[in-house]
């Protein structure tokens, strides 16, 4: 297996995904917005907006290359002189405070044309109001695509997206967390093709696991206090993507294409200061939930 | 001059900030929240919210100390054992786009008793839309206040806040700019008495500067594009606060007080993919303006 044919199985998934979330949208379609990178490579950043289900998100997809930097040797501890990288992101921030944030990423990377080689991905959702037969849900789909490629993968990269998605300045969960993992390659004991297949099944598990969860909550006619709760919830996903993801500050830091790398933004995000709900209420429960990690699925 | 007759000048310093924004406000008032700090100290965060002039804002002031921990020292290159900083830090986001955002700082800081000590500070002015002659004004009244006590200062704290406020990634500056200034202490010529005063002088400045501003500026009705256009660049707000504002993420990483750090927050931020605005329009060349540092002062 190539790197070109990762590249494109990459770029094919971009468009498999783009075309199932403008079906359950129903309304709006994907732009799509090529970009070149000077030192190499370039990608295709594909977002949607004003929809009716998605207000606004984007499934990039982009494979670059060139020589290592200094900030990249610093930053990400890399023994090699050139690398190549490739992979697709998402972020959905959808219209409705009922409906959850989703992100999802795949990614290969590469030193020296293959010397060395890993894998990172992972698929994470963040209600604004938490759903436990949902999340339940969400959590039983990550692990039967898991399952098919090795029953240490669920429980595993849970915990390390357990410990990921984790804003320490709140003492916060950033939702109900998903799987998450990085570095992995042959050393796990699967080969390069069936981590690669991994990554697709993830990649195409993404939009079937975000049809159910749409497809499971029953709408009510939105509320100004649903609105102003999705709003803050979403300002703790700018901190958290601005204070502590690694990805958005590497790009960030490192000179990386910023609209591409900041589409992860919601539309609109509220802060206030202090805040506090009654005891009881939907948010505090929600608060009170994100405070502590879970076992989703019972061992 | 003791650290308490300091502490207790800052805290004296918020006070009459507080009471002088109430009047340009006319409506809304400040709420004081103490708080205590476990290692050493405290403070009272005030925070003030849907006024006539201001949606949000906040004037903190703060009296720390306790150990250097290890954090402290590999962030801030510390050598000694025990510190002690207080200061007073002010951002406030007005209701009106026409308004301009503001932000404050005057600080001190010293280690082991004073063995080692310096001043730190700085005021700068974020309008949504730039208005030159407001600019000039505001600069003018920085060096007025500034050459009280040195030339020297303005020029340099003036290019020092240049470098400072501006967002690599977006390759602008968060606004018209202002002074920035750390590490001062007895060795630029100035006793440490008048370091001090100097750092009243500006905080006294503050509200009227401020007041300058809102004064000079007539209001239209709002329209939704300006309203569109504050939130946007508040978004640049927030990510220059989250990605690049040393005192923000030293404080997050280090455990400081959240509420009090991310009271610099925005009331409401938007972000869209790929803004891009009509040629000659005010948004248009506002961003243009933004791309390069000004004098805004002729020598």
């Amino acid at each position: 297996m190539t790197r070109k044919e990762i590249e494109e199985s990459y770029r094919d998934l971009q468009l498999h995904i783009c075309q199932a979330l403008e079906a359950i949208d129903g309304q709006a379609t994907f732009v799509e917005d090529p970009w070149i990178r000077e030192e190499g490579g370039g990608g295709f950043t594909r977002t949607i907006s004003n929809g009716r289900v998605f207000e606004k998100g984007g499934v990039a997809f982009s494979a670059v290359h060139g020589p290592v930097s200094i900030v990249m040797k610093k930053q990400l501890n890399l023994e090699g002189e050139h690398f190549f990288a490739t992979g697709v992101s998402i972020v959905l921030h959808p219209k409705h405070p009922r409906h959850p944030i989703i992100h999802m990423n795949v990614r290969y990377f590469e030193l020296d044309n293959g010397s060395t080689y890993w894998f990172g991905g992972g698929i994470d959702l963040t209600p604004h109001f938490v759903d436990l037969t949902l999340a339940v849900d969400f959590h039983q789909q990550l692990k039967d695509t898991s399952d098919q490629y090795s029953s240490d993968f669920y429980p595993k990269f849970k915990e390390w997206a357990d410990r990921y998605f984790y804003l320490p300045h709140r003492e916060e969960s950033r939702g109900i967390g998903g799987i998450f993992y990085d570095h992995l390659d042959e050393s796990c004991g699967l080969s390069k093709a069936d981590l690669f297949q991994y990554s697709l099944s993830l990649g195409r598990l993404f939009p079937v696991a975000y049809k159910h969860q749409v497809d499971s909550i029953e709408l009510n006619d939105v509320t100004e206090a649903e609105l102003n709760w999705q709003a803050l919830r979403r300002g703790r996903y700018v901190e958290f993507n601005l204070l502590h993801d690694r990805g958005t500050k590497f790009g960030i830091y490192s000179g990386g294409r910023t609209e591409s790398i900041l589409m992860s933004m919601p539309p609109r995000a509220n802060w206030e200061y202090n805040l506090e709900f009654e005891a009881g209420s939907e948010e505090a429960e929600t608060l009170a939930f994100l405070k502590k990690t879970h076992d989703f699925i019972k061992r």
